[in-house]
């Protein structure tokens, strides 16, 4: 049968639904009248109570949600989220100490990890062990840049050439407008990209110690309207971000350029320690490490990599970064190469988001997650990214250990044990 | 000058660490000792002490983190995180009533997201509206099935052929033996990848209610195990996981084939819902979905879309699922088309990875976050997969109006505004 | 200045076109009046002598194209290319023997390879020079198929899944009909891909020993015919290939599924090998491997290699093959890995287009080129498809000794030198 | 059967021959001794015969590649190619004129396409002839520089960074040592991207009107032997390219950033002209457009269009250009819209590689298509760029018309009719 099993063995399970005509009602529109829940931007205690009056979810769940614990205040979220009902507990477990010599984070640090999956801590923190056994991470931001990509629409080609012309010839004016706007922020490169009669122009900008995501799109706000309003040329429509700039998601254009902070990461494991911590061999991590990069070329990825964003997810969530970021952070290269009788093994990250000022770094826990790292406030971004980069290279470590050495299934039955 | 100046300029910023030698052995190894924290498996009150003896962060820290609520049974936590110290909170906002017409997922819905994002709430909220009001938001479960590809490594091409070809003929031996660890994992499908010397299976298993990567784990590995000691041909090594199933990352292999659940949302927008809750038109929509789509398309994202990872971090995070998935999930095809008068809106996820059992679902506050929904608990798995992807639609659907009414920048800059 | 110099320079170049409205001008519609060339489907001495005299190129360029010896009998090009005016004589050189021992080709082969190039056939021919001195290339044609993905629209996400259902149930209608346009197209594989109320068909044919496009192309067509004419559901439109199948170009889904002849290569290179024929060592090659690699994924190839495109059109060229198929047969996965002492060496090309009958193949001189090799005529695909891997192998090696010794530059600079 | 059919019958096919261990040893090494084919660099009729001597493909062969009239002098091909064994004679087919309205290129060409495909000059002139009824295509090169990126490897980040910090103050004195080498060469961007130890820097520059390849090579070659010259941080390795700058392959940085000349060619087709010369409508155009869009982005291409290699392909041959550039050139971005009643058509190709001097532009036919251009020698290499844009406008223009229109097959299956 030239139709694959597991496409029939679907729609036999799917086509019962859709046997009568009234089955096949069931997907179409139904416009019958619904009442929405009244948004809330400020929260209170009565507006929590209101919304659970209407949710119809039980006492329980809203006992899990809207504990007295995390909701005494619920004015204290009013800056980062609408319509809240309450706090989900993720919670936290800590590796460490994860020695980093780096041009930003020099030290030893514990590091905060919220997940619920099992071995993810465990994991992580070996890998740990067995770098800061070899004398620690080294690290540096290679880079640096939050990207925001206006798009200007116009008549043609003309047109659109001759606005990249006027945006060069008043890139002073342009720049000051986008900068009027932070105090932080700095736009340090603009790059034209035209296609036909559409122009994205490429901004970049550094944030300073926040991730920066609203603030380069206020900035570039500006500069767009600084532009509409100044320019000769007839804009036919402009928008604030053309879907270029790879915000939140993965893309070659932020693999190549960077988007946010660029880290480097790497140490070498003595032989040594790579047998007694990793109860492995530098060999046979090689002979991992190549068929996991093939495996990466031919599935396709965009780098390669086993699994920054377990590493990732669980920092960020600590520390209240945006974790929707993942998508665009969990990007890069990791390579393990022979050094003598050693092993060299790096990551290359080129997206790191991450701030240790603004978004929700400034809640209670997760303003704790970056307490515990000893990076908590102003002075601390670029610090708190090569953590992130250092923290990969060892969840990489682990994973092709465990992998190299057979162990890594029995990890993962033995820590969900409990389930 | 032909160097960019954002890397002279970042250049400078970093030359001043390495002026001299005791600079640059900054970042050289340190083999100083350092005592690592002792590994803890199930939590306890003590073991929660110990850990912030040693941590010296602060008591607001601890109170913050290991508040007697969420910690008052640290037990609760062991089968989903180890060296536990405490729990983040993440604030959870509602939106609702989004009313879905599922193939699997039927009724009007409530939808928990946890977030720290300014304005992520809100701008759901209103794409939940808009689609509510046209009448819900059709979608469909199209393909399942969680991708684990274990690699084989043989001397050369001969053999990895020979393999292929005991594979083939072993297939049911092979199904029984991944089948006999889990009650609800199926192989379902099963597909050999060589390149020279190195063969990937490409396992695909429908996992129930569960989002399923352990499952999938163990059963292949046993998989695995039943090959190496049947098989006649010489294996070198194997691995559970050869890196290519694109577990955890974007991926062509997932973005192409599916891993998880694949699910299709669509709902036509009638022109006066787009005009009066988008506050924009159906032309200016379709004007800057164009645009969108270019920028996708010239920026190499996979899949072209705008911001799933928003809505997807913020449901996963807030009903128990792997938040690292994520980074595999936010990929996909969002199309806006005219038709007629009105505006015909899609999104099409290829990996979804969500489950009602297992993992973090079981969690007191994440459980909330399901009853909230309505689909905690056993045989909602396929029902949550086509939330996610409604709810992605309402992402898509807000913030396209927002960028092409040039909303978009005021809203953000509102709602995070007490700052 | 953050605006890069170089776009900078490539405006004021171009600006002094467009300092006037006058020379605006210049790129909007020209509507004054032009007299088409008339097309001319079969050839003769007659139709060459009327488009020579419209063209106005002088004799020289209508001696040097249609000379009397390629163009004394036009007719023989009617079934290849419309409006002849000629033949353009690209340079042959050979390499040889290759030794490949393949599940298809064996043998020792003289390779014809035209190209304009300087360098490109010696370098090849160091290859096969030192992979025949290593005993010759293993082969394997892994896979096959060329794919045609035809796409029907629909009014939504439900008639699409009736469709797909439909599809199903009547596979072997629909392979009939398919096979019945061709006597050696055999329909292997047919899967469903769902985006919401668009259903591409993805269909794989064998294809005998022709590369086949046209082939599948007629075929599919009536694949579509009668579904459009059996299919109780309403069908909006249908188009015989939906631009997902890959053809002519590179694509993610070609690269995984492979498109035409899937085909791995390799030799094992003894030390002495390398370092006699190669003038490097095999560490120095291993070394370089691993920088082109990441160079690779760092930029974001589809598959990693060096230069396959080089001998792929230079081998297309000269035996009557598509030249176009270079822009998707040019992908693949190129892997040098350390034996013992020794050099394994390996290609792996999943969509290799090429046939020894149809298309190009039966003009004098293609036709020549594949007797050159000994396989002109049927029976020889699968063997070509063979050539073509090993050939690249070749390619790859002599490039990487190249670049490992450090001569590369020297070869070419040296081979060019006439000019 | 999990396992899919065509995996199975492929397999059932390969096994037969490997059934006995005699058979297995098919494909392994055989190192009985061969006697290669001595090497030529300068063809001379002595060289010719005494290949053709040794070839063993007989008279016919011989004819139909070392024929009197393309081998009277064959020491003109020495600066081409190495071990001439004759020409293969591509027929060349002729459309035109197509009106360009270009910054560079403008007038009406008649355009030489070399190619053995039916059906593909025929249809390139129908688009032609749509484009040109319609007042031409408007065109400009809107980026230039052909991209060469060397690698240094280094001891750690540490060197890495430091080498970095050289080359930005060294600049000046890099560009010098690569601008020796040429006359027409300019280095006009220098970009560095480290990973961890090892830095690839992409070096950009305009070469006047040839494709500049070798030129290229030649000048970083100087810059990088300058380097390590005088660089004082110790350089392990250097590779004149580290496979990062796209060079004859399919990349996201070559798609990003350009290589070679990025040009974007548009027209509006008035809605009577695709009616009359394109038998469809602006809405079934429009309607195709839409699916073709979704195709290449649900296969991953690189880019999103039709088929530009068709095009490029033929005109590259016809020309003298590398065809191996087709795997780099084929990539880019085509569009169509609504404007008002009329259709919006575009391209934008960002990797055209094309030279109207040097290379194969100089033999007698490939000058005479440039001829036939009215574009040989020099003064038109962007010209020429324009026009391979203009081209491939047209090609999509009368494939998405065919398709629309449900010609295609038809097309196909009558221009191929007389095999």
């Amino acid at each position: 049968m030239i139709i694959p099993f597991h496409v029939q063995q679907m729609l036999s399970r799917v086509r019962g639904l859709f046997q009568t005509e009234q089955d096949a009602a069931r997907i179409a529109p139904d416009t019958s009248p619904v009442s929405s829940l009244r948004p809330v931007r400020s929260a209170s205690p009565k507006s929590l109570e209101r919304y659970w009056a209407k949710l119809g979810a039980g006492s329980a769940a809203k006992d899990a949600l809207a504990d007295a614990n995390s909701c005494a205040d619920p004015a204290i979220y009013s800056a980062n989220i609408e319509n809240l009902i309450g706090t989900v507990k993720v919670p936290v477990g800590v590796l460490g100490p994860l020695r980093i010599n780096g041009v930003n984070a020099k030290g030893d640090f514990n590091v905060p990890l919220a997940t619920t999956e099992a071995a993810l801590v465990a994991s992580y923190a070996r890998g740990a062990y067995a770098a800061t056994k070899a004398g620690g991470v080294s690290t540096a931001v290679l880079y640096e840049g939050v990207l925001r990509s206006p798009a200007f629409v116009f008549e043609g080609l003309l047109q659109a050439g001759q606005f990249v012309d006027w945006v060069v010839n008043n890139i002073d004016a342009l720049k000051a407008a986008a900068e009027a706007t932070t105090r932080h922020g700095k736009l340090v490169s603009l790059e034209p990209a035209i296609d036909t009669n559409i122009v994205f122009l490429l901004c970049r900008y550094t944030t300073g110690d926040a991730a920066g995501q609203n603030m380069v799109t206020i900035a570039t706000h500006a500069l767009c309207e600084h532009a509409a309003a100044q320019c000769p040329i007839p804009i036919r429509n402009w928008y604030v971000e053309g879907n270029y700039s790879g915000d939140k998601k993965a893309s070659s254009l932020g693999t190549l350029t960077g988007r946010g902070r660029k880290v480097s990461a790497s140490v070498v494991l003595p032989k040594a320690v790579v047998e007694k911590a990793l109860r492995t061999s530098v060999a046979e991590m090689l002979d991992y490490g190549r068929v996991a990069n093939l495996g990466a070329l031919l599935s396709g990825q965009l780098g390669a990599q086993a699994h920054y964003a377990n590493g990732l997810a669980a920092l960020y969530i600590a520390t209240g970064q945006d974790a929707a970021c993942v998508a665009e952070s969990a990007v890069g290269f990791t390579r393990m190469e022979a050094r003598g009788e050693d092993l060299f093994c790096s990551v290359t990250m080129p997206n790191i988001l991450v701030g240790t000022v603004g978004g929700g770094t400034g809640l209670p826990s997760q303003q704790a997650g970056l307490s515990v790292l000893g990076l908590a406030g102003a002075g601390n971004g670029a610090a708190l990214a090569e953590v992130a980069a250092a923290l990969c290279l060892c969840g990489e470590i682990s994973i092709v250990a465990a992998m190299a050495a057979g162990h890594f299934t029995d990890a993962h039955a033995s820590l969900a044990r409990h389930r």
